[in-house]
């Protein structure tokens, strides 16, 4: 099983395809973009800030990943999570799964999001109006 | 909940982006290729041919997932299925799910797949060897 962990501010191109290489024998191709909306706790918002302890998240990521794989073996994982500021409408998560059978590539995805927010440390700094998201001082 | 539905021989462009008006109030975005793999019951092949009772799988498909949507509402839900010979490495069918939450679109995906083979009168037809799929009469 091969696993991709990216992290880091860059806008996520949510279109990448599966590398070549794993096309062949894959049957299940399961993709997952984790948007942001445009209200938050019921107020409207224009971004979220997402911060994260980087190295551990990153080896916290792959170790969950290994873990879920013994029991649900992929051929290919990749994560790309976004931190800083996430403008509603853009990823701020985004899963590519390539597996034999649709089985582990769905048990993959939904355990794999349901772990990320328990035991992964990237988290929601704050949500952002459009005033304060048109006033901060890096636009 | 906007439903979608495609049936017919033509390649699928799993690559085809969440219709605009659909972006703003998603938070999941789940998608699924089901790719026709190299091999069948053991034995290698090159490509499946699917077939279709094609007025009543769409009306199915579209009733199925009007059925689940009471359960897991999503905001639009795509469904393309191919059929005739579909190639090693294609897709065979692609789904496009957006939902609020991620949970709603998960339900969808994972349940839309078990209950498609059961209630879907999509079937393969037969698997064609490198030798056959060379050999069609209609290449």
């Amino acid at each position: 099983m091969q696993i991709e962990i990216q992290l880091g501010p860059q806008p996520i191109d949510t279109r990448r395809a599966l590398p070549d290489e794993f096309r062949d024998g894959t049957g299940a191709l399961a993709e997952f973009s984790g948007l942001v909306r445009g209200e938050e706790s019921g107020r409207e918002i224009a971004a979220l800030e997402y911060e994260a302890y980087s190295p551990m998240a990153e080896r916290v990521m792959r170790e969950l990943i290994t873990e879920l794989g013994r029991r649900h073996p992929c051929r290919f994982v990749r994560v790309t999570h976004r931190t800083g500021l996430v403008p509603v409408g853009a990823a701020a998560i985004h899963l590519t799964i390539a597996a034999r059978h649709r089985a582990e590539a769905f048990a993959m995805l939904t355990e794999f999001m349901d772990r990320l927010k328990q035991d992964v440390p990237i988290w929601k700094r704050r949500a952002l109006s459009r005033e304060e998201f048109k006033a901060r001082p890096n636009p």
